[in-house]
């Protein structure tokens, strides 16, 4: 198939390189004429600006936007709506907000524009690895897509097949879903991220415990001073937690046990915040995810104001004098 | 009453000075002669050891022990024990480990001594405002020491009567309860405190949410720079949240809105850690008490170790590189 | 002043009867001619709809809204705004959304009304304890309409002064406050509501800790039968944790230690979720806050399709069968 | 090696089976007859009591002792421990508490006795998957040991290599680490069982976000009925989020989407309460996995008392009657 892709940042030109492994024609875009060239050089069609990439695409035409979500992204798909011909598709393969999915599709169907919004998982190893994607739009247009899926996908590969899954949609196991109508591939991918934020504080706060167990504060009895790096590898195999953050880990902790690259000064981005407003809404009680949100929020700040007001309450009650020396560094 | 005090730091001094303006008779002591003399100057009599204050008391004898919990409670009691004689009466007002005092009435009654432990709430405001009493101890043990808890206590005040009190324990209304056998007064106490950190927690949230709410992070249109002296002053007057707290948060707040005395790093005491280790044998859900809790940890801290391993999974999956900046100062 | 009053359910009526007191005049209506006709016994002139309302008014008209936030509120207030002129003012007194505030003011500017928002605390005992009210508007507007608050406040009645009060802005020790532009009103009082849910909750954790420390799950020399309602009475006094939806909390003990006329089935309202969103749009961790929101989300559900998830994931990799037992009823 | 093992449930059973499958020899006893006669059949020794198993191994003897923690764990290592002989050696691969572990290496040392903790994961899995062990002791002893280990562990097998492990002890990439002293081998399991918990309740928090986006409480327009099936197996494939348990959940809702066998009665076990417990022993905030056990908790009960209380404080500050229906069975 013959593929538009605007945005060639670490995922757009890795996705449109997997594409073309698999012998499909990519026509590129991005603002950045180097990023443009380096495709170019992988055999991509280089476009000049996104009219241009338009007219290089045989119709009905399909482009993959993969920008960062937000202004940029509702920017483009604007821009595209605006020449763009009826029975074009419209991918948005970022991580936009699942409602302005819904609002886009239904602003570009008045125009005869489909609109399929990918939830994409696999980071830096996707190219590799394969894309997991969860897909949101029109049935009829989600299957005329299915060559780009299907190459993107990790494939069955040698992951061991789940018991029961006869009858069952194949393309699941393919390592791709038709999640349902517009927006709900990328409220799928955001409960994914949404859960990744909590398996990630899981392993977080049981390595701190395991960590401090070595700590002067303890009686000297009961410390330990153990080895990090070897207890994420054994808890690889065979394990009940053994997964694929836990490889991560592991090859983190076997490179510097102390992770002194690292200040600990942890981003979160819009998937983890929109997954407890979700959670809120159909009143789900998620105290895991968003003690995980809330956890990052606290990462990078010094120390909130709310600190400071315990502190001003102790006094109040207790005269308690606060200790007037800096944070421990314990995360050190 | 004629009683032993033992300990006259910030309580027990107060206590002594309470107990001494409704005319019972003090016998004090504390390793700080300074602090005896204090208290001699007051009314007391001060005694040069613990030998010397036992043979200045009738029998039975009853002695107020008011110091830190731990090794220097535990070590005072034994050196009490050895010295006192059947029937008298040890009182424990720190805040011991209730499981402690179980302990440790058993071994007494083997020597005919009684235990009696006493939950003690008042802080610096206690001397004028009356203390709040839990008290656990065999029931005519603690009826023979009623004159003494009438004194402490608060008394009935100006404080609105609680409808449907008729038929109860009229002691409760006088600000202090018999709570059960040994044990019982610093279990409720223990409580207390857990509950104190829960409602101090809630209060510094609100105050930071109302705080950020200026925070440039906002769009323009959305931010309010909001008064926090004036808006704690006004929910002391018919909100449903008005407390004695936030009378004390009012008047943190009127003094200096910024707190800019204060850090914001937040120690924490037994009776915190031992509530939820209490809700956790008892398989009771108590995650507000125990985020409490975890509030107070974090708030003495740079960063978590955890935090480090945060980012280094994101590195790890994503390529995602941490900000080399310091933390923002949002407490500031 | 003369004033209409749309709205006259429990806290409508009782504004309305609080300003007569005060030798306000009040024009009122609800669609309820009932609750019309009861308040035309206490002296004010009932109103046969909006427009009636608006005639009986003298320019500028200043009408206050009080009724259920949401599509009810809406519809008034556009109805308002179609018969009202230029100068007019209307009070939205309900919990509305502090956006929806911002977005309407901006619509009613176009026609030359004022909007003010009025967040009001005080519940059913507000008639008498007076309403404590945070206010959002244009600071010429909310001059204006002093009287009318100066009326519906506390006053400073006998609560104790807060030290360092001098030169703050007086009307906060009356009981209310001009907040800051429009919306400001809203959003303070609804994270008012968002610190009540967490002090509720952390009164009802501990309290339930307290209770099943006579579990029989515990060994018997551990266990307390506690006198719940005794220990919630002596709170009251002198302790660091007294407050008024204790003082609620002593009330409903003394009544019935057990509780036995409620199930446990525990409502939220848009403030609660709210304040949540506000958290995490601006960053601010607020554990406690949300658990508070989600104890309540809990206790509507029987089961959560999550603990599901659970049990069959425990049966995956430990075969554990669950227990085929109903749950316990603890709350009982 | 020629090794003794006591307790012949599903983990003792299937531990002597892999350990003879690799030409190890076993004496088995169990208090269940028919449990002994089970595994004679595959090749093991059977004893018909403790002594007699003791007479059958050779010296040093070695016993892998596999019962539940506590009393019966407890009795058995003290009867061991009389009929053993200095040099002899005890295992306990049991759950034990890591300061229980302590306590007894300290009395059994006296004896001459060496006592080696092991924690082991694998479940039901583990016969033909291998063991993860996390192994406490003294060094020599657990040397001696490494037959049986090495027979149990996983191995290698098929799972990629982390990079950066060369230098490091290659044990861990067998599946066995000897995590340090006496008590560390359950130390560290116990923190794994905390993990586990945060994992579980992760992803039970993210299906239940997805499962209720079908609600009939949502506007119609947002949403969405989402086949929990496929996307659990798509994560499996590809997605940052792929782990063992994911694995096993995929297969729960492969098999029935609905999980209609399970009521959502969720158990919990020594380590995730003790893994809390150590983290406040650390002043180490652990808000996601504490909140995991506290779920556990809520699961099992009806309601708790404490939201009887959140509705008396309703009813007493705004009159709200609580809803008289039943609890919502949203789990269905």
């Amino acid at each position: 198939m013959k593929i538009g892709i605007i945005g060639l940042g670490r995922m757009g030109a890795n996705i449109a390189r997997r594409l073309m492994r698999d012998h499909h024609e990519c026509v590129v875009f991005d603002k950045s004429a180097d990023a443009v060239k380096g495709l170019e050089k992988d055999g991509a069609t280089g476009a000049a600006d996104v009219p241009g990439m338009i007219k290089a695409l045989p119709t009905p035409r399909v482009v993959w936007v993969m920008l960062p979500s937000g202004k940029i992204t509702e920017d483009t798909i604007e821009a595209l709506a605006a020449i763009m011909e009826s029975g074009d598709i419209i991918i948005d393969g970022g991580n936009s907000f699942y409602k302005d999915d819904i609002r886009r599709a239904e602003t570009l169907k008045g125009r005869g524009l489909h609109y399929v919004d990918v939830g994409t998982s696999g980071g830096i190893w996707g190219i590799d690895r394969g894309y997991c994607m969860m897909i949101g739009g029109e049935a009829d247009i989600v299957k005329h897509l299915d060559p780009i899926f299907k190459t993107l996908a990790p494939g069955i590969g040698a992951i061991d097949r789940t018991p029961h899954r006869d009858g069952h949609d194949q393309r699941a196991e393919h390592g791709y879903i038709h999640a349902g109508p517009v927006g709900a591939g990328h409220f799928v991918k955001m409960v994914h991220n949404g859960i990744e934020y909590g398996l990630m504080q899981a392993y977080a706060e049981g390595f701190d415990i395991l960590r401090n167990k070595a700590s002067a504060d303890l009686p000297e009895s009961q410390r330990y001073d153990l080895n990090l790096a070897d207890i994420s590898e054994v808890w690889r195999r065979g394990s009940v937690i053994s997964s694929w953050l836990l490889d991560l880990t592991a090859s983190a902790l076997a490179k510097d046990e102390k992770l002194a690259d690292f200040t600990g000064f942890v981003e979160d981005s819009g998937e983890g915040r929109w997954t407890i407003e979700a959670a809120i809404e159909e009143a789900v009680p998620a105290e895991v995810l968003t003690a995980s949100l809330f956890a990052r929020f606290r990462s990078r700040q010094d120390h909130t104001f709310g600190e400071k007001m315990l502190s001003a309450m102790r006094q109040g009650f207790g005269g308690h004098l606060e200790q007037g020396h800096t944070p421990v560094k314990k995360g050190d």
